[in-house]
């Protein structure tokens, strides 16, 4: 049966070695159910793809897509008996800056989309904090946000058109390099996030912004988190800051561990702010969030136009989940909350932390109500490992009764499954199902997966 | 049959009288082939949409869900046998300016939701030139446009999240209050610009902005629409200007005829730019644009930073589709195209005018490729009806032939569906007939229109 494929693809295409098929058992959510695939297969172009599509609908066999590997929810876990179809070789990228757009085959990484059109004085927004090391594929599958999408928005806003490959192994067209299409449904947007279930991103047409300046940096510490959330609404009802971070004590002293830049360890918050707007204007953001800070009750405020020392606060901020996870293992967590409960939420983590006897390190992309509570665990302790699990479960409960969402970023992938339906709704599920039947009636497309 | 709905109804809610229902056979397309309902069904409440849609798949009676009745498309003409559910009478909102939301009814204008928001010192992006007229509902279905969109982004940037009534009277709450949500597949977006063929919509959550300055504006004129389009992909290469609205001689005539505001009569093409980043960027953005229009060949450009002085060139403008009505009845084309084909589409667009014998005046959000092609004519000149008829077709197909699309912002409608799947392809065709299916199995919402 994988002889026929193998036949039908360029040699090297499909890979049976136990070692490096072993290799693409879990992504980065470790999921401990992990099975193992019969085959890696690679393939380079999107014909390729339908051929491996319409072998695995012949077969019946269940198709995993992986992008970089860098997911946090087991959206890529390999399945036992199925194969795993990783883009990692599809890495074209052609850019038009007349038309500010680019067209990318989904395995390059969001860096190296961001450096091929940088050359042309293009931006490509989203940027998740794993930016160096996911691939677009992947951030188009989970709808990626990152650090400036408090202004910028998420991936879904980015992406124009996309070239899909069906269950079934039919390519379609979808949208392209118009800026407005309003011509039948708009399914460019139904494929982002809907994580491999609907069909295999083989192109994108990315929408580019011209390159913006740097801008203003604002560090705030606080000694109350309550204080840091106020100052976080006040700042998004009136002004458009660029980025707008929260730190808890855990992270800061995870970080100022392994960096040692004089963060201040006693702070149970700190707040990393930016203003890219142009000129004074970014200088007047700068002011008056530093004014909102102090106001609501910051023991340190600073603030700086040179972007190479905002630079370092923001690095301080990506490496959080790095020097947090130096601590043990880490059950990463992403749940949103409409901006005015972000305070109890983070609180609500505190007493979880505390029920279950665990670390639980709170970041969050703060302007937009995305946290990432990090659950510090041992894996050889079992009993710390389960609890671990527990908690997992309830800071989802704890979002979801505060009107948050059980995922702001990383999508459901196969860990936060069980809660899907209880945030969604059995209405909706029904209709996630309906849509879900309609594209992939055998169900082969990243079964147990997202929905 | 209608009785059993009636006694299901309020009161007033079901209306029969001939000269209303004959009033609601039309939207502002003017199907020339227009039906006449049954009813036409003016619910208030969500609950009472779930009636009407049970009762409708009860009886397979098709519904033609209608807001303002501004569409251009046809997408809300009346069929024979079917009723018109009108969404004027569900007008609440409630603004959160917290959480920088507002959960608004489908039946409020766009004017009306930008005026609640901006109490609270908040903003609706969106602003297609009807806002005035247009529902916020009617907005949705189409995924409108307007003149901020170069900058702002339409429709679907700004719905967090639906409430919509089902085929069968379910209701289906889709998203909500939270900035982001990678929970299931993005089904809110799909609602957005389904024209009514999926559900109903009966509420949406809004993400606002905070309230933007004004800006500066710039009116330039040209003896050559080459030069002008060369001039939009310089700009929108470098900078992000808030407006880059087109207009040609024929549309610049007519607004002069009526608002003498003493335009260049004699000019090819007008450009009317704005940027409204704060402080010296916005000026900066200005003087750029205006050295580009010079550069381009512009015969008069003029630059001001008062905001009541811009708005007189914006209210232009916008007053360009009454002002060239005065000359006949118009077929109002919305065919869009990727940037460098701008020129082309508006000399292409000359051709098909002069082979017709018809005025065709250009006006378009220039800024995103989207044109308006206005075709002028005498509804009781059969002959010219025809020739007025074959144009629309042509300049689809000549925006097609360009890599650009049937539709940018008005949606397909009945008017534009002979020529979706000439546009979209077999596959995305079939991609949505399945997608429709699954989600209307009887085919009762909207039959006929967008796909």
């Amino acid at each position: 049966m994988l002889a026929d494929l193998n036949a039908e693809l360029p040699d090297g295409t499909v890979v049976t070695d136990p070692d490096i098929v072993a290799s693409y058992r879990q992504d980065r959510a470790a999921d401990p159910n992990a099975g193992t695939a019969v085959a890696v297969v690679r393939p380079r172009r999107t014909e390729e793809v339908q051929t491996v599509m319409r072998w695995a609908t012949a077969h019946r066999v269940p198709v995993v897509p992986r992008g970089a590997g860098t997911g946090l929810s087991g959206g890529a876990t390999a399945l036992d008996g199925g194969i795993v179809l990783s883009t990692e070789r599809m890495r074209d990228i052609t850019v038009d800056p007349v038309t500010r757009t680019a067209v990318a085959q989904p395995g390059l990484l969001n860096a190296e989309v961001k450096k091929a059109v940088g050359e042309y004085g293009l931006w490509y927004p989203p940027d998740p904090s794993s930016f160096e090391i996911c691939s677009i594929g992947g951030n188009i599958a989970t709808n990626a946000g990152g650090l400036c999408c408090v202004k910028y928005g998420v991936t879904t806003d980015y992406v124009l058109g996309l070239q899909v490959v069906l269950a079934d192994g039919t390519a379609v067209r979808l949208g392209g390099p118009r800026l407005k299409d309003a011509a039948g449904l708009s399914l460019t947007k139904l494929f982002v996030g809907s994580e491999g279930t609907l069909g295999i991103v083989t192109e994108v047409t990315l929408k580019l912004l011209p390159a913006q300046p740097r801008g203003c940096t604002v560090v705030a510490s606080f000694d109350d988190v309550d204080a840091a959330a106020n100052a976080v609404v006040t700042i998004t009802g009136k002004i458009r800051p660029s980025m707008l971070e929260f730190m808890d004590k855990v992270a800061i002293n995870a970080v100022e561990d392994k960096l040692k830049m004089g963060l201040d360890r006693n702070a149970a918050a700190m707040m990393v702010a930016a203003s890219d707007d142009r000129g004074p204007a970014g200088a007047e953001d700068a002011d008056f969030m530093a004014k909102v800070f102090t106001e609501a009750g910051a023991t340190e405020v600073f603030s700086t136009d040179d972007p190479d020392e905002g630079e370092a606060f923001v690095a301080a901020r990506r490496f959080a989940i790095p020097a947090v996870e130096t601590k043990g293992s880490l059950l990463l967590e992403d749940v949103g909350v409409p901006l005015p409960a972000l305070a109890h939420l983070v609180s609500g983590v505190e007493k979880i932390a505390e029920r279950h006897s665990l670390m639980i390190s709170v970041i969050a992309h703060a302007g937009d109500g995305n946290t990432h509570p990090l659950i510090v665990f041992d894996p050889s302790d079992t009993g710390e490992a389960e609890r671990a699990q527990v908690a997992f479960g309830e800071i989802m409960d704890l979002a979801v009764g505060l009107g948050g969402t059980i995922t702001g970023e990383h999508g459901v992938g196969r860990l936060k499954r069980p809660w899907l339906e209880g945030y969604l709704g059995p209405e909706a599920i029904e209709l996630n199902r309906r849509i879900k039947h309609a594209l992939d009636p055998d169900g082969i497309l990243n079964p147990g997966a997202a929905i």
